[in-house]
């Protein structure tokens, strides 16, 4: 990419190979939030590979397949949160260190009031969806099917297992409901004036849960049938469970309001912020949470959020995969839903996390696609800088910034790894910067060096000579093979 | 397997699988002669996951990978070792602890004379051949080529080199000589009287050198172009290196006297034992070094081997692929040359090691088929008792036992994963023993559970349904591929 954005491209992928590569890979250490060295966040390890696996599983897939040995090492520690809670399966922790037990903290300090106020945050399980969600992107873009059968498999029957468990059918909706839960939004830990923690049917939180909950299904089928009858009965899964399964993830409740998404249930009965008056009050509003607390008020009465959530479907999944999943729930999610989930989203968010602008850059780069060069600098000019209001000094955010060189790669090109198949759609190139041509490789599925090239209108690929399968490709008008050792200039779909 | 020798067996599998399961993977101590309890030795890692990793392969390829996983982690002191001795490459060391240094004693003691004695058991270089021959094999039988292409390429390329960098061309004989070595006989450290240490041309050493030079050769071939690209630059290797390789592969001395293999250059011309005397003077002479020594003789003026050490050539390579490698290297090895050797050396091994009686076992289950079945009994019935002459108590040992069980598996069904195939070619059944049935399942190529059943005359494969590739089966007079869901009853050739 060229100009500042170029520099700062750089100095990402400086940072993330400094602590996530082939060198580091047997650290046994994770994603920690802020690298090797940033104090912030006490080293803890969130969710953050969400954010950087899916670069990595494209350059550094032995790295990525290490980081997921990471969190199998610590699935029985997992397994016994869930049993702790009187769940079956996997309850993966929001915040861990070097033992994978939850160590997220039940207070946090508000500096503005100086006041110390319980802390909900580790009611976001939807933290083993993004584990869940990185084994399949890893072995779909790798092709390991030995992880997926052996590994991998562990881990997704048992957060699915958590989600079926978690799920409770609601005769009312005549629809599965996960209550009690904080979705990506730290803001949102519970109603206003409620005696109980957390909000119930987080859109996010529902619509991964039946996506792990189908994968979990899709992988029962593909299993070879001996490993199928070894692996259930070693985790003494019975042969109803599935039938669960299927159920749960066609009938979890995602709540609609006014044509749109909801964040939540209730969401829309929140009270409308008055973004404009608080700006002119307090000028640096990313941290509405303390300035309203601090008041003697609470950030969980409003429409507003600290960083993306319902948005954070669009990151996940492209607009075609976003579509079927609310298809397979029995919900008509259009793109003209999306879009207006989007603009309803976008001022109801206070971007109080660096992941926050980057994933509305990810959506923002899908749902635009003409505007998409622009927001994808946008998106990594608003990291460099030290948005989120002070914490930079304490380390690097490693998320936003593998997912900066994430967008840039597989967000300007449209490239997904799914369905067996290598995806291909890129935005049309920027005018009239005389940017002609950009051009990359991947590693996919055993072929080092996948050369891509796009031009306007026009795409390249070549796959280089070697033993391996050919690569099926997915482009958005057509489908078509490419063997070791073929190149081929493909045109595009224009718009 | 019946009776006693069926209770052998399970004894073998309790020991190896406590000691090297999924459970224990990631210990990072390799295989540790002893197991994981034993004291003898140190604790040292020698070489006896060559005779571990074939059955593992077939059972938990993610157990022999973490297994080839601690080689790679101490490839760098490897590399380093082989630097500060003068050469390129890897030089493996024969026995070492956590950190991968040379650990073998420079002085043993013999307790018969009291003396202590200077140990040049260092030398045995061969080690390295055993790592490289386990990543290929492990890698043919998983079907892993990720690993092959990364970590197995990183491995097998700097063993080939070290080979290549120590192999000299002697103008004499026209061809390649590896002087002043140790094969795995360890009676045999220098020759009589000579001032310098170790022995030259050692069969063992010099064919499986070969064999890995020419491995390294096909894996540079194979390998995706990027990917040897991007290894040779980062391990320096120039392209004329593969030239010498393929020179030194072809062109390495092996010693024949007699009609038969020499076990090194000037075999022929020590003394002969009278062992009959020294059984009739000594009784137990499995320690005929310990012994001459203490007679102010010395073992190295013998035609005595403490263990197999050309006959080891018969446990790594079946008959067919034997040959291939003498021919290779154009000397005509024929089954009357095999057999004579095997003749030759049988009487002359005191069998000093547990290892012996197994690698006989399988030379003699290869070379004399129609009785196989009882020397693969003996084999086993000879391991269990305390043999070798009293160091049990010390702790088990893990290659034997191992070695066993694949003896039975791999060595009665005549199994092998080469060439991207399944090889079976079974022994007859052991009559009139009334067996008239075996069956067991391995797992291949990602291909779980693929059932084994042999009956007289008869093979029965049967493959499970998955989405995994088709498997290539070869017997001794066809071959045939057998695809996920099939299953066959399939006629033995006769004889």
């Amino acid at each position: 990419m060229p100009g500042e954005a170029g520099h700062i491209l750089r100095l990402h992928l400086f940072h993330v190979l400094q602590t996530l590569s082939p060198h580091t890979a047997e650290l046994d250490v994770g994603v920690p939030a802020r690298g090797l060295h940033g104090e912030a966040y006490r080293g803890h390890v969130f969710w953050d590979e969400l954010f950087v696996l899916p670069y990595l599983n494209l350059h550094f897939p032995e790295v990525s397949r290490a980081l997921l040995h990471y969190r199998h090492r610590r699935l029985p520690q997992a397994c016994r949160a869930a049993a702790d809670a009187g769940r079956a399966g996997a309850m993966y922790p929001w915040q861990s260190g070097s033992d994978g037990r939850e160590e997220t903290q039940t207070f946090h300090l508000n500096p503005r009031s100086g006041r110390w106020l319980p802390d909900h945050s580790r009611l976001q399980h939807h933290v083993g969806s993004a584990v869940a969600y990185n084994v399949w992107q890893y072995c779909q873009a790798s092709g390991d099917t030995d992880f997926l059968h052996t590994k991998g498999a562990e881990m997704l029957l048992q957060i699915a297992r958590f989600w079926a468990d978690t799920a409770v059918l609601d005769p009312d909706h005549g629809r599965y409901r996960i209550r009690g839960v904080v979705g990506p939004d730290e803001y949102h830990d519970g109603y206003p004036g409620a005696g109980r923690p957390g909000i119930d049917d987080n859109a996010y939180t529902n619509v991964t849960a039946a996506w792990v909950l189908d994968r979990a299904l899709e992988l029962a089928r593909t299993l070879p049938e001996p490993r199928r009858r070894e692996l259930f009965e070693r985790v003494g899964l019975d042969r109803a469970e599935p039938e669960l399964w299927e159920d749960v993830s066609r009938r979890l409740l995602v709540p609609f309001h006014r044509g749109v998404i909801s964040q939540f249930d209730g969401y829309q009965e929140l009270t409308e912020l008055d973004w404009d008056g608080y700006r002119a009050r307090y000028g640096d509003i990313r941290r509405l949470d303390r300035i309203l607390e601090s008041e003697g008020d609470s950030v969980n009465r409003y429409q507003v959020s600290k960083q993306a959530d319902a948005l954070m479907l669009g990151y996940l999944f492209a607009p075609a995969e976003l579509a079927g999943l609310f298809r397979r729930l029995g919900y008509a999610m259009d793109d003209d839903i999306w879009r207006a989930t989007v603009e309803y989203y976008l001022p109801r968010t206070s971007h109080g996390s660096t992941l926050s602008e980057l994933v509305h850059g990810w959506v923002l780069v899908r749902a635009r696609r003409a505007e998409a060069w622009r927001y994808c600098q946008e998106a990594l000019l608003g990291d460099v800088a030290d948005v989120q209001g002070g914490t930079t000094g304490e380390g690097i955010h490693l998320g936003a910034m593998g997912g900066t060189l994430d967008l840039v790669q597989r967000g300007l090109t449209g490239l997904e790894t799914r369905e067996e198949a290598l995806w291909l759609d890129p935005v049309p190139l920027p005018e009239p910067s005389g940017l002609s041509e950009y051009r990359f490789a991947i590693r996919y599925r055993g072929h080092w060096g996948v050369a891509l090239r796009v031009r306007a209108g026009r795409l390249w690929i070549s796959v280089p000579d070697s033993e391996e399968r050919p690569i099926e490709v997915r482009l958005a008008d057509r489908s078509l093979t490419v063997a070791p050792g073929e190149s081929h200039w493909l045109p595009l779909p224009s718009g």
